[in-house]
């Protein structure tokens, strides 16, 4: 990933879309999509404020300043609308959080809310929400500590967003890295992909045809406990949530300085969910989702790496989808269902706003 | 603070608001000004929901379960206009979170922010408060350690919003909360009052006459390190931000179920703000601050607490306003400057919205 640059940079297609920073340029909503604009929002504005250098690994969550092993993560949540088959943007921020932290190996500890909500939203679904978010919280074993709402006026919000922050102590032996990925590693998918986003854009388009599909929002800190007797040989975790799949390994091989290839024929993505990106013109790659991760592990722990995955329901249907193999890079390569090698690349901005 | 009925009930002029429950409530704008309203909503809906008693202290942070001694808060910053005299909504959120660790007694460790944008946000104004963020942060001593970035579209949110979360560690020795205050206390405050609320609203309103006014925007906790010393006679801290010093001298006095006893006359309210506030039909005890604390501290530890606050630029107006006294628990009572007695209110709902 680079810096941005003031000249307009053809996209995959060829097209230049417009000019992205400059004096006169504003936030579009593809600088929120988890992308190549995000990336860049990011390394050109974002951590030079703040004062981080750019270019280092991006992981899930930070490490605290404290003896103790802690991690830490935050997360917005601006999914519309707010109740979806299969969740709410309740329980999707507590399993978000929950994930981000396991993604560091950690066990999550406590978490954080804060709500931003608009005058006039009905209590009653305001409700409805936080007792989901409450039982997410309960049934994933972590307690909301602390929280914070602030109230704004009409057509200044829409509805609810909800800010998580939790913090988590690292399982001892387990360090996965967004920068660990090495040679030979074999790439593992815990579950399905495209359930997520396909299932929001259903509601939210009023799509009927595509009402079957849910969410696949839960928490995956179990899974990742169960992975810990592998230990130091879980090299990187990822929840693929905003940009997909291919923005998950487009980052791990991006901050591991490898090449990730994937089958195409060993991808999971149901049926419902493949019909549903047809007609929409969606990559099931770049579809949001909110309950699988991607681990890349040492070759000889792969096989038991997915029994132990597919011990728990979040993981029955864990399987391999690829490798690390030589080659450039930060590159990630599909091997497609014809033979022929494609290249997968970071989204560049929005393909579903407001997923998550 | 008693829950929420389903009958409207008078307010402080005998004035009846419209329902504030039931099925067919809203959510209001003072459901989020840290009066009534919000401890209402608090009580009846959100601790509820989240499984949380209600009726317990309302801390500014709360204790990680970690065998650290680590505390955690959380903070939606919605103000507007984004920028104001004497800071922005970037170190606004930096000051705001180490002032709410700072209150439990702890060294801020870490911070993390979660911005939600508006599309067309001009990313020159982005850069703008997030420099003010990280300088802030930097100032302080306390590093930006995670963070997240959502974009939602045109109208969907209001420019911009900061949530940041902080962890910090306890300061030995020193413990205080909001439950603490004891008979014979003194109460002593940091600074004067109703800057930030002032401020914040003459440009809002864009009214010349109160342009000098500057926000008191400013971290607490090198105040708070100083008063370490003094230990367990440091009884309860609280930074009067929405509500007003009226909020919160309610609240140590609800939760540490004492009266609270002020007097007008060592009130520190500078001509400016009283100015403004008169015209503008505001209580200055009820204005925002976000520069100054409240102490109730052992009544022979005041002087020292005294000496020890005004030996820093943030403390250097530092006075003693009150005491507790016997009487009614959970009363505020103000000693006017004609010799009577008024009841202090927690205010009912939104003097002045989105003020931080």
């Amino acid at each position: 990933m680079t810096g941005v640059t003031d000249e307009p940079v053809p996209g995959p297609g060829g097209v230049c879309p417009p000019a992205r920073t400059g004096q006169d340029a504003h936030v579009l909503l593809g600088h929120g999509a988890g992308g190549r604009l995000s990336a860049e929002l990011l390394d050109s504005l974002v951590l030079p404020a703040l004062g981080v250098p750019a270019g280092g690994p991006m992981e899930d969550a930070a490490t605290l300043p404290t003896a103790d092993s802690l991690v830490m993560t935050t997360d917005g949540f601006v999914v519309s609308p707010l109740v979806f088959p299969g969740g709410d943007i309740g329980d999707l921020a507590v399993h978000g959080t929950i994930n981000d932290l396991a993604m560091r190996g950690a066990e999550p500890l406590a978490l954080t809310v804060a709500l931003i909500v608009e005058e006039g939203l009905p209590l009653g679904e305001l409700a409805t929400v936080l007792a989901s978010l409450g039982a997410a919280a309960h049934a994933a074993g972590v307690p909301v500590i602390a929280g914070d709402t602030k109230v704004v006026g009409r057509g200044q919000a829409d509805r609810l967003f909800i800010t998580t922050t939790g913090v988590g102590r690292r399982i001892p032996g387990l360090a996965p890295s967004a920068a660990a990925a090495g040679s030979g590693d074999a790439v593992l998918l815990s579950g399905p992909i495209g359930a997520h986003g396909t299932a929001v854009l259903s509601t939210r388009e009023g799509l009927g045809f595509v009402t079957d599909i849910v969410s696949d929002t839960r928490p995956l800190h179990r899974l990742v406990r169960l992975l810990s007797p592998l230990g130091d040989r879980v090299h990187a975790l990822r929840d693929p949530t905003r940009g997909g799949l291919a923005a998950a390994l487009n980052e791990i091989a991006r901050d591991s300085r490898v090449q990730v290839e994937i089958d195409e024929a060993s991808l999971p993505v149901p049926d419902q969910v493949a019909a549903a990106c047809g007609l929409l013109g969606l990559d099931p790659l770049q579809v949001a989702n909110e309950g699988c991760l991607v681990a890349f592990v040492a070759a000889d722990a792969a096989d038991e790496a997915l029994r132990l995955m597919r011990s728990l329901p979040e993981g029955a249907d864990a399987v391999r989808v690829g490798r690390v193999t030589d080659g450039p890079p930060g590159r990630v390569v599909l091997n497609t269902l014809v033979g022929a090698l494609r290249i997968v690349d970071l989204p560049l901005g929005e393909q579903l706003p407001r997923i998550c």
